[in-house]
């Protein structure tokens, strides 16, 4: 792993910073394949977004800097994974926020694409680790994962490579993924305004599915319509869009609409 | 602000810690006098409990070595808070917790007790920012604070010095503190079985009230309580116990059970 703390090669950052004390920034996983990161602009501005939410300072061409920096360093012309990670300057001792400055933390690791699950699909487990409602937080990509640990860790466990969470009786999306199902052709994905994270890949998910003509609905459901569903797929920005055959013991088809979807996206994940 | 991290003097943790990156740790923070932390036994025991539920590897006796050399290099005979944090330690990136082995990271710095507050009581805002419920975190002092960062952010803003979290139109506790209500001479505390932090304070104050023959209930209650209380006080085990004058512009008297409870006190407090 190579890492940029505040725009020097560093791996090391201050013990009193805010976001390994009460989780208070917000972050990014970008996908790098030849030394270039894909869709760094949709992964700025949504950080910028959260930032902006939690009135943390972002200086959007100061972390495109320490991009270019970090990549150029990079002795890998595969597959890696940059993080972004920017959290409130550290003032004071205690939660309230003083500082107006923030930190920049960003490290780049090897990866390699998963080309099985992308096309034999994968099987999801429905977690037993809820999410918790929080408007405030809603759609944002903060550093307070604690409800994804604990749903990873029992995935994990139970032999999952992923699964669904939910808040309520509502499924709201993966555990590092957001998730989509198809209907008589139309695509349904949760609304996140009570939690979840607005990903990156949704976003050009739904846009695409636009252009392409497809009915989008985004709104709340239930364990009934993941039932009904003829498709359910997830998606993520560093491994694109994964079908789902399984969900627990519930066996589901691989369709024309994730199929598709996956064949618009295939060059941006494979070369 | 002196730290050690993983037992050698050092003011800096890994970028790659999942504290950071997640919030995935638990911490306790401590007065200290005379290079004495307070309770020490008490909050080591908590932060094994909160560790262990989320199943992070905590060995209590090291980090009680850990605070014996932070704070015999501590060059300051007054007050201090000693801040312990243990993160699960990283191995990979991603949410799955595979690591058997934990981060400790300790920090002190120096203190000013309020006395002002102690004897005057303080002013308590509502806070606008809401809990979460998540029974699998709750009463957990856990690192992902970001509820607590927004309701101290609106506080300063307001100008007080503290404020009442609530969830789903319950009170819960105070941003940095627990609250107890006194009605017709009985104590009342909330239910922290939805959210909230178990602090140490709160259970020395139960402990001290069964004592003492004052009546404790530990339920769920509303803003309605809180308007026909006698007397409110906050606690935690840094700045002890502050009675409340007023919530919002809710005039309250420092009553005879929050000064009873302050003279029990007092010596931890104040030499």
């Amino acid at each position: 792993m190579l890492s940029i703390v505040n725009g020097q090669f560093c791996d090391l950052v201050s013990a009193s910073n805010r976001g390994l004390a009460y989780g208070d920034g917000v972050f990014e996983t970008i996908l790098v394949r030849d030394c270039q990161p894909l869709w760094l602009e949709d992964h700025l501005a949504r950080l910028a977004c959260g930032a902006k939410r939690l009135n943390i300072p972002c200086d959007t061409s100061q972390i495109r800097r320490d991009c270019s920096l970090l990549l150029a360093g990079l002795n890998n012309t595969g597959a890696a994974v940059l993080k972004v990670v920017l959290t409130r300057g550290a003032v004071a001792r205690g939660y309230t926020p003083y500082a107006a400055e923030s930190d920049r933390i960003l490290s780049v690791s090897t990866y390699t694409q998963c080309c099985q699950s992308w096309d034999d699909g994968i099987a999801l487990g429905l977690c037993q680790a809820q999410l918790s409602a929080q408007k405030r937080l809603a759609g944002i990509k903060h550093l307070n994962r604690l409800e994804q640990v604990l749903a990873a860790e029992e995935l994990h466990r139970r032999g999952y490579h992923e699964g669904l969470m939910m808040q309520d009786g509502l499924i709201i999306e993966g555990s590092r993924s957001n998730v989509f199902l198809v209907l008589d052709g139309k695509l349904f994905t949760p609304s996140l305004s009570r939690c979840g994270v607005e990903g990156v890949m949704r976003q050009r998910v739904l846009a695409r599915a636009e252009q392409l003509g497809i009915s989008v609905n985004i709104r709340e459901f239930g364990v009934s319509l993941l039932q009904r569903a003829e498709e359910v797929f997830v998606c993520n920005s560093v491994f694109g869009i994964w079908p789902v055959n399984k969900v627990e013991c519930m066996h589901k088809q691989i369709g024309p609409v994730s199929r598709l979807l996956q064949r618009e996206f295939h060059s941006y994940f494979y070369i």
